[in-house]
């Protein structure tokens, strides 16, 4: 039963083209879908290709993934539209998602697609691919059920949210396609498979240790939130979007100066007001806010705070009592007041 | 020397104004910069508020940063505009640059301002708040000078970009506003200068292990990329976001019904044929590219790969050899095509 066999790509995607017109998909979206998860395996993401087929099909049949419908644009406000997924596939959900988010792009700059009730998407990257490849930047997230813990908790209250940021290069666009959690559960699912440990901790056992063990953190679904090269990564795709979007200078431009100046940046905004649902933003913030807080401390002095929360706290304390600045810090500045 | 004062906020305003007007800075521009180094030390973040301000008057007197200068609109597309920051203060080129965005995005739905050539913003959550408590959504992030190794490098070639995400939420906005190195320079500079070791190792000594002296981090500036409470708070945002932007189901939510379906997901593109330097996109990725595969590996075997670099030569040898699938695997989904 171990051990590897090759498919030829062509074989694989017919294969499931004829698996997915069995199970209620038609034609142009069963060719759609069966090329995406192909296309996947071809690039070695087997963990989002061909090995999640299987319960991809699985949940066809449970009714969580209905292959006939399509998304339906709920809201639409100049550059920014909200779609209603109901429940279609996640793969050509995303794919048609990020066409029209293109589409938007192409009239106003920026365009912008918030699709609800929609499904796991595979890949993220191929959709990054799709625009970046076209000459797009793109930038792209999901959210997912909760399988990794507040900093300090010992329960599940994050999603890992995948994050996708992509930009267009030759011979083949720059995409970073990662997970929030250190791995994804569907490479703590490889290695666990090949019978190996992880490379470096990548969650925490029952008891709040670290561990890379993998089967370890699928069981208790506690990954370990990213960084190394995950945080690397992001850099990257942060100074090249930035250098861009701006038309600016890219970090090793900054760096030859020797002094950090004339740096660039980017600065997005978007207006709820215009959303079908814009009255309820404060309303879902403080459903997830309250959730997030339902964290369990790992340690018992440990409060769980959202990000903001501490700013606050500190705020007020040096309304009351002044804010304290170290005395050289002080003296120092004190001095230039009275210079030219 | 060794101590600290407490000083009440107007009082550091009025000091820091004064200060401001004997260089160069004129009226209200000069009341918006202390207003934000004042704001940022009463929020408790002193390495970007009143620990910087003695730092930021040198950067004047060497030219680096240019009290008068106002930022320029170089291209105006739709929803997009490109500014040159004209090496104007940071602090009131990013204001004005947050500000503009919120137009656009009231206009269009979203707005984007990439700006050149400006200089440090400071706080960057200090922007996401302006327009968080505007009730705006906010993405936004600066580059810096290189400071932050590659993974698996044994020099900088990264900066540690600063990413605010914010979202309106009462009393106070929710705010993630995070350097890219787990632990920011100013922070490591406060824990150096209060002569305590670091929480958690924050980077590299120069025989590339990992360390928890500021000092020696400070040193090398071969800083640890984000992960722990970086990579959760990351997480926190990206789902807020994801189902305000949709109007769908948050991570509890989802995670309530057990099995992930009826997931949000946001699609954002920006169309780089609009840009003032828009024929320019490959060649600054293919710069940056070119010099992040300058790194030196700290380990001989290594080769500092980009993302989306080994997809390609996976893909390449795929669609050469086969894609390899676990016997089982391959299996299983045979088995489907059988199946009804």
């Amino acid at each position: 039963m171990t051990g590897n066999i090759l498919i030829p790509h062509e074989k694989m995607e017919s294969v499931f083209l004829s698996i997915l017109n069995k199970h209620d998909f038609s034609g142009e979206r069963a060719g759609t879908c069966a090329r995406i998860f192909t296309q996947n395996s071809l690039d070695g993401v087997y963990t989002h290709g061909v090995n999640r087929f299987p319960r991809f099909i699985r949940y066809i049949k449970e009714g969580y993934v209905l292959p006939d419908n399509k998304p339906e644009t709920v809201n639409s406000s100049g550059a920014v539209e909200q779609w209603d997924g109901r429940l279609g596939p996640g793969t050509n959900n995303a794919l048609d998602a990020t066409r029209r988010s293109m589409e938007l792009a192409r009239a106003h700059g920026i365009g912008c697609v918030g699709m609800a009730n929609t499904n796991h998407w595979m890949r993220g990257g191929y959709y990054g691919r799709e625009a970046a490849g076209s000459g797009y930047i793109f930038i792209g997230w999901t959210n997912t059920i909760a399988n990794m813990p507040a900093w300090g908790a010992g329960n599940s209250k994050l999603g890992n949210n995948p994050l996708v940021l992509a930009v267009p290069f030759l011979p083949e666009p720059v995409v970073l396609d990662m997970a929030m959690s250190q791995y994804s559960y569907g490479t703590m699912e490889a290695y666990r498979m090949g019978g190996q440990k992880l490379p470096y901790a990548g969650g925490f056992d029952r008891q709040g240790n670290l561990t890379d063990d993998p089967g370890t953190v699928l069981q208790t679904e506690l990954a370990a939130p990213i960084g190394y090269w995950k945080g690397a990564g992001l850099s990257l795709l942060l100074d090249i979007l930035a250098a861009v979007i701006s038309g600016g200078d890219a970090t090793f431009r900054i760096t030859g100066r020797g002094d950090e100046y004339g740096v660039s940046q980017v600065f997005i905004s978007i207006d709820p007001s215009r959303f079908a649902s814009g009255s309820n933003v404060e309303t879902i913030v403080k459903e997830v806010i309250d959730d997030y807080h339902k964290s369990v401390p790992s340690r018992e002095k440990d409060k769980i705070l959202h990000p903001g929360e501490r700013v606050l706290m500190r705020r007020k304390e040096n309304l009351e009592k002044g804010i304290p600045v170290e005395n050289q810090v002080w003296e120092e500045i004190l001095s230039l007041a009275g210079s030219a």
